[in-house]
């Protein structure tokens, strides 16, 4: 079975932004699989997909802190730099963090543990809405 | 073809550990398949998994050693600190490593390179065993 | 409906490169498949693929000055070293960035954004040609 949908998820500020419950309340097929794989991709290089802590928005807060010191606007040795400061480091953070998440499914749900979410990573200042493109497949 | 599993892994020390050979000893399945893909998935935002080198073992103490300058404990940016000060570090080290891997299977066996291994990422002091789902498909 | 292939890329420098289209071309079956995914794994433990932007070359050479400050050759730390100065460094880098990508297949070609481009990160100063295995699998 096989099931692909392109979703747009909603501007949101740059940050980490839990987006489980929204991906998952567009995807009603899920339901129909019993045991396979979602691979869920964003079609950008200035924002990415993670799955992390679900529970206190300090962490988010902290991966944003935290990925600000590890690729710092305006270093020395950009070249590309005419898009604006937060844009290098944009493709350098989604590199990092990835394009896609794989997360298996189990019984008709995305299988993930107690305190696992699905994070949307918006690494520039000022962002439009964000494609993704879900596929589901499994039996 | 499908076949998806629960793996319980053994409590390990905080650090990089060899999995391979254990993780594909559970999977006697594997044999059936001819050409497909194994996707291998922790149910944990503390922890994380990822492949690479398979010979020395000063290479995973290395991974340890650079993974802990590169995300630091009690950055003084960190909101979430009440878990500890290697709670919110080993949240960033499991976003920049990983929850899953994908790997390729080739006439039953992972498709891995000679000097390739899966490593499970322990990034917390003091870990109870781990779980991951495995989830494999082919023909 | 599954096929799998192992390309052989071709010897490149130390840095990050785009090589989407070479891929592609050597992916005639992608178009029988309406659908599906493709997993592209690299099997090396000092070389990675990633997705990022296609159009200007500075974003790839501001990749490779990030990365060799983000992971830095000589670190004091280090203890396996007997490979040279570049080795420690590219197990790190590509395991950060990661050893394979799945992208989406539809209508039968890589569903990737407008600015999106598969990249082959060589972190080693003289490596030989590198191996990777494309499984695509779709209806």
């Amino acid at each position: 079975m096989w099931f692909q949908k392109e979703i747009r998820l909603p501007a949101v500020q740059r940050g980490f932004h839990l987006i489980t419950d929204l991906v998952e309340s567009q995807l009603p097929e899920l339901e129909e699989i019993s045991m396979g794989m979602a691979h869920i991709f964003i079609k950008h290089t200035s924002a990415s997909l993670t799955i992390s802590e679900n529970a206190d928005p300090t962490v988010r807060q902290d991966f944003e802190s935290h990925f600000n010191k590890m690729v710092p606007e305006n270093a020395p040795y950009y070249q590309h730099t005419s898009e604006g400061p937060d844009d290098m480091p944009a493709h350098l953070k989604a590199a990092i963090l990835g394009s896609s998440v794989t997360i298996p499914i189990t019984n008709g749900r995305f299988n993930l543990g107690t305190w696992q979410g699905l994070y949307l990573c918006e690494h520039r200042n000022h962002a439009s809405k964000r494609w993704i493109v879900v596929t589901l497949t499994g039996n």
